[in-house]
């Protein structure tokens, strides 16, 4: 999450989504009243910052099955704010394909769970720090996600994101591109996508609720210029506030 | 891994798996010699004990990327020597199958990575204490293995055990019953099994380096007696050796 002057935004969407997720595998959530104790805290030292929560199931001990009446942690810890480049959100980001590849899992699709390692793998494929994310397929080859990011393609009919149905974590900025979208009425479609629409289209744009929105200019040579949409879009999702 | 009268089981087997998931995963695998002089100080204390080594790629920080020259980092704990009860193993075990679904992953199957999410969850789908292990599907009804354990059937034409090219974790004692077959000039088959293949096996044999091989006699209704190959197969890994 993005601390900015000691107020992390989007908040109220975070909790929500961390007691979403915790929900799906049955961890108990932290209550928001201590959560935000812990991030007074640390923005009490760092008002810009990022700020990472982390639940652990815990109990510990051998083995798969759980602790009965163990207690989950809570890890909250904050992170200088990145110096994400200011030339990526103008200039627009170089990006480019992932070989690894996403399982099909409907149980975990959508869900931020520590269990990122095709993540870790993917973003081993390049050390090159002018590359900004890598794009990644499911197994059966529909582009999903970034990264770290979630996609978007714009072009004539709207705007377009994967289906993440089957795998993918669906982010809160991705939420808040929906109602973007609904507000200023551009049509927004959830959909499988191939590389090649991706690459057709008249614009891929990356979001996270850390890097706010990102555009891509080039991809392993396919180029495009800044749209005209995108200052509209960028305005709208300021517009929403949090 | 199990440990007797102060002596791992297995030894050479698991040093060479971890050395293998290790390079499939791009971390530095810590030495032989590190790992046994931590484990000889905790074998020191208990001399019967289970050992448990995890690796991590260690560098810390924010985000997926690995960070340069960072080292991997080991932790060896022991923990008691299971009560695994002994009457399992004589009478053999109740197992049920789970809901919980493997997903296709080739890049990372057969690989003993730390990303068990799904095992977690079809551990938990069953609380009574004498249910001793789940069956797992992948997410095309294909029969994996337990949640904690490798999977054989036994039937006229020899042992079967699934084709993990899609998911799972390939065992050091999947590795031990491979050459206990050829020794005893068993017909050893690796298969995608069904469902319905396994339960109309004539013996569903469980298998881990911790807990041995374990016999099912009943897998949700569905009955087996001690089948007549149990004692040759038994003898047949004891004479093997580590």
């Amino acid at each position: 999450m993005r601390a900015e002057s000691g107020r992390v935004r989007y908040w109220r969407r975070h909790i929500e989504k961390l007691g979403h997720d915790c929900a799906a595998l049955d961890i108990a959530c932290p209550s928001e009243s201590a959560l935000r104790r812990d991030i007074e805290r640390l923005l009490g030292q760092t008002p810009d910052c990022i700020v990472k929560i982390s639940v652990i199931r815990g109990g510990g001990g051998r083995g798969y099955a759980a602790q009965p009446g163990s207690r989950s942690l809570r890890i909250v810890a904050s992170f200088p704010a990145s110096a994400e480049r200011h030339d990526w959100f103008h200039n627009g980001v170089r990006i480019r394909w992932c070989r690894t590849a996403l399982a099909i899992q409907p149980r975990l699709a959508g869900i931020k769970h520590l269990n990122r390692l095709e993540n870790v793998l993917a973003r081993s494929e390049w050390d090159d720090p002018d590359i900004a994310e890598g794009l990644m397929l499911d197994t059966e080859g529909h582009v999903i996600e970034g990264t770290f990011t979630n996609l978007f393609v714009l072009d004539a009919a709207g705007l377009t994101t994967p289906d993440l149905n089957n795998c993918g974590v669906a982010g809160v900025q991705r939420d808040r591109m929906f109602e973007m979208a609904a507000r200023l009425g551009i049509r927004c479609r959830i959909e499988q996508l191939s590389m090649e629409r991706v690459l057709a289209s008249a614009q891929v744009l990356l979001v996270n609720s850390v890097i706010g929105l990102w555009w891509v200019s080039n991809c392993e040579g396919r180029r495009w210029g800044r749209n005209e949409m995108l200052d509209a879009i960028t305005r709208g999702l300021d517009d929403l506030g949090d």
